[in-house]
């Protein structure tokens, strides 16, 4: 097993600190925008879109799935004011590499534990993943209407695509 | 209503993109971390941790729930391999300005639904909110016998303060 990173990240924080000069920031986020993006390791959100610090909800979960982002959204905009939301999802994601039952199945083979209260979310096709997000949003009677817009990133080129609704 | 950031969004990821030469990163995380971190819009995970671009899964919902954060959790303990968690809540976090109850209320009076089906997660005691999020993770069947550390964020000083457990 390899060693823990958490004095590594307690040096780089004692830096940051050391430098930081945000702390008179406001608590609603003052570009009133909510992002959705997945988890993976390979995307940072607020370098790849230029977010700056205090101007947007960032919510992330495995696959950037809407389903599973439900209750931060309804709090992002009914106690904090956004009304924007952006979607991203991006090439060479997990979630394109299993099925819900497979992974229901490695649980209960692995941790001897039944899962069929938790749907995975998983994909297997990413622009579609983005359609049927906003599709969900959009349909929710728990979510403003507000504009949605979907984008797939590549992990490959840094680079951001549009997805068409 | 203020304009739309996505047009801000698309810029800066062209600039991004332009200089960007992580193109070669491997899909699970080269730390074997994942970090569970409030959306606020003052934190930023990657800067105030040190997190590397590759290195660490980064999940986020409305105050870092562990709860609300569990299908990503397992998909990164079982399918990709994370073998630490590292929660940040902070100061000043919206959840500590409401109760369930009265975000029930409110999105019955506002929105005409009930949403009885969704637990909103708010606390009133910060540290105990990490505590409470490593003990429920510790706690769940689902979830690895892994390294758990909590820390609450300073928002006006960019300081992280480690919970003790």
């Amino acid at each position: 097993m390899s060693s823990s990173i958490v004095p590594e990240y307690e040096v780089a924080n004692e830096q940051y600190a050391a430098a930081f000069n945000k702390g008179d920031l406001a608590l609603p986020p003052s570009r009133h925008v909510a992002v959705l993006a997945c988890m993976d390791a390979r995307l940072d959100p607020a370098q790849l879109l230029g977010i700056e610090l205090g101007s947007a909800h960032v919510i992330r979960n495995a696959g950037g799935r809407a389903a599973d982002a439900l209750r931060s959204v309804i709090i992002s905009q009914q106690l904090l004011g956004t009304r924007e939301i952006v979607i991203v999802h991006h090439t060479d994601c997990g979630m394109l590499t299993f099925s819900d039952l497979d992974l229901k199945a490695k649980v209960r083979n692995d941790l001897g534990q039944d899962v069929d209260h938790i749907a995975f979310l998983p994909f297997s096709d990413l622009e579609q993943s983005v359609r049927d997000d906003i599709a969900f949003l959009k349909k929710s009677p728990l979510v403003l209407d507000v504009p949605i817009t979907g984008y797939i990133y590549d992990v490959k080129s840094g680079k951001i695509s549009k997805v068409d609704a």
